[in-house]
């Protein structure tokens, strides 16, 4: 048996599960990250077992992933093959929602457990997942540390003006709050400009985390400030499949005239909407990107002006921009989507350097730029791990 | 009988009728300006007979307005008494929704008016009494020129990427789009700053069109280019008593988790949120400056970031900012808001001057401020005014 200690981390989404696997020795390094997607349908894996290593893609029989336990299941037996000798002594799980409570990680407890059971109503889609995850890893591991890392307690540090919605008091009081989402990018990109860029680190940085979801936090001094998600995970910017804002009055409109179902409506917004529904032909910017067609190209339309109306907005919460940060699928990769978002921003201090864009250096504005703009790849399982191990390390 | 030629201006709310009379003998001159309000319950006559004369204001019997069909008798018996030989050759109305369609001012003629019913379940509060205002009028005029102004012309030259969606491409086909509202207030600014400050005009000008409804519009060369408002009345900036901006994952877990019917949602949204929803004791600013207590603070708080909010998304749409103009009850009368709007707005070219926004100037910018800010009185009666004597010009 290994003494060196191991974290396992596991992001659970509606049809998919994400797990990493940390030497968590010293600062966590990465011994394997894998993504099991399709479950219940036509599961497939990704998994990487470190660097240098060849990465493998391959479809997975229909009873290795017919839930989320028995995707746990797989992809426990395929670690365990392949590092025989580890055993996880902590299990960081990526939860969707901390309520207005929970501003930082925590161990799971019963007690903790009832609470974020308490909160699926605000996350039906996602929060009963991420526990049922956290029930089979318990099962799984009975020995290991279990901890939540929540996407909302990033933002926790929102003054009440960028926590609240212009409704009656007692609904912010019954939980109805600008919680903001994507805290786990958002905590990583300000520990890495806080290590390479810690004099921007304590200036007035606009985050855009663009990816299948995708939003947009201003933080000053590496705290969330202010966020383009709200509520839920549908607010702010336009996703994959999600409308990001939209007038609440189309919702009244489609119920009271067009005779909708309400859940038909939510199914319309969260699934068929966004870059899928305006381009009638995917939701991945990638496809976008190479269509070309009218169609295609007011999807991305669309989704610049928003990142950049967005992006006036959330200067005037902080007071001016020192930097922008891009990450995510989309923010990582996309060199025209960058382009597009800095085009004839010198207005806000904004001057990207296209050659350094097309590059894919991290810092892509020119010299002469008042505000700089960055490319950081985020790490979201990396921040679970490190959690995990802090906790760890306390307990010992 | 006069030969003055004389035209009617008349704006139906939801429970209030405004009637106006100009001398159109050249461009309009005001004769009289009238307000009656509460409709079918307690009803009050406010009424003012051009300069120089006190303005009176007075409770009516409930039969004197039970609804807006007996308003306008008791508003036009008024006007017969105190002009008796004037003659209405043009009433002009303001109308809510022109659709996508409509862009300008228009004649009423049946074929109109069966398509602006058409447009009643984009707007159905407001467009049926519209409509009905119209219906009336006809009635009592039955050889007066009757003539249209929407609230959502002026903005039918949003460049298509402020006028979707992202939702499939049906539902714009459908009329599911962003057509913005106080587009008559808008039209009113944009005029008066091509008179008073032609060169502000030609550039990148936001109008906050601030009273008990409040939107604000960024304008290029006079014309709209973005605004805060969408679909309809209720997105963009909290108001009086609705929220504004809201996610729209709010209504899903108010309806699919709370158990509430979607009509109790809108009516929660329309009529109980906003200033009074959050101060929990009055939709309107001046009461909440005089307050002082904790809530009041925090509706205004959170009135003044939205407003700032949009200034910076705004100011994206444009491409940075020319001039800031204030209008509207609140936008031409509260100093404090004005100057909460404008504090800390250096990084957008904005500096407020405290004794020039005290004393109630045009410009209240500094000199050195590089955007102007402006304080210019709406008169969105006097745009209708003008569309009526137009058309009646036009067809002797």
């Amino acid at each position: 048996m290994s003494t060196t200690p191991v974290a396992l981390t596991l992001n659970a989404g509606s049809s998919s599960l994400k797990f990493g696997l940390y030497d968590i020795a010293a600062a966590p390094v990465e011994m394997a990250m894998g993504l099991i997607e399709n479950i219940g349908k036509a599961p497939r894996l990704k998994v990487h077992f470190g660097p240098g290593r060849t990465p493998v893609s391959r479809d997975l029989a229909a009873t290795d992933a017919a839930d989320h336990r028995s995707a746990l299941t797989t992809a426990l037996d395929l670690l365990r093959a392949q590092f025989p000798d580890a055993r996880a002594s902590a299990v960081g799980h990526r939860v969707v929602h901390g309520g207005p409570g929970l501003a930082e990680p925590v161990v799971l407890t019963p007690g903790v457990m009832e609470e974020l059971r308490r909160l699926s109503p605000f996350a039906p889609i996602h929060q009963p997942h991420n526990l049922a995850g956290i029930d089979a890893a318990m099962e799984a591991f009975p020995e290991a540390l279990q901890v939540a890392c929540f996407d909302t307690a990033f933002h926790r540090s929102h003054p009440r003006v960028n926590d609240i919605f212009a409704l009656p008091r007692e609904y912010y009081d019954k939980g109805v709050r600008r919680y903001g989402f994507h805290g786990l990018s958002y905590d990583y990109i300000s520990g890495e400009l806080k290590r390479i860029a810690p004099l921007i680190h304590e200036g007035r940085v606009i985050v855009a985390h663009l990816g299948n979801g995708a939003s947009m936090c201003g933080m000053i001094g590496g705290r969330s400030v202010a966020s383009t998600m709200g509520f839920t995970a549908l607010d702010g910017l336009p996703m994959g499949t999600r409308t990001g804002q939209i007038d609440p009055g189309v919702i009244f409109y489609l119920v009271q005239q067009e005779g909708m179902s309400i859940d038909e409506v939510r199914q319309l917004f969260y699934s068929k909407s966004g870059l899928l529904g305006l381009s009638g032909l995917s939701h991945d910017m990638r496809a976008l990107e190479a269509a070309g067609t009218v169609e295609a190209n007011e999807a991305i339309d669309y989704f610049v002006f928003r990142i950049r109306r967005e992006l006036g907005g959330l200067a005037a919460a902080l007071g001016g921009l020192d930097a922008l940060v891009f990450c995510g699928g989309i923010g990582e990769n996309s060199r025209l989507i960058r382009e597009r978002v800095c085009e004839g921003m010198g207005w806000i201090g904004l001057e990207l350097d296209r050659e350094r864009n097309a590059a894919g250096d991290t810092v892509i504005s020119t010299d002469m730029s008042r505000a700089r703009v960055m490319v950081v790849p985020t790490n979201e399982e990396l921040v679970i791990a490190r959690a995990a191990r802090k906790f760890l390390c306390a307990q010992s």
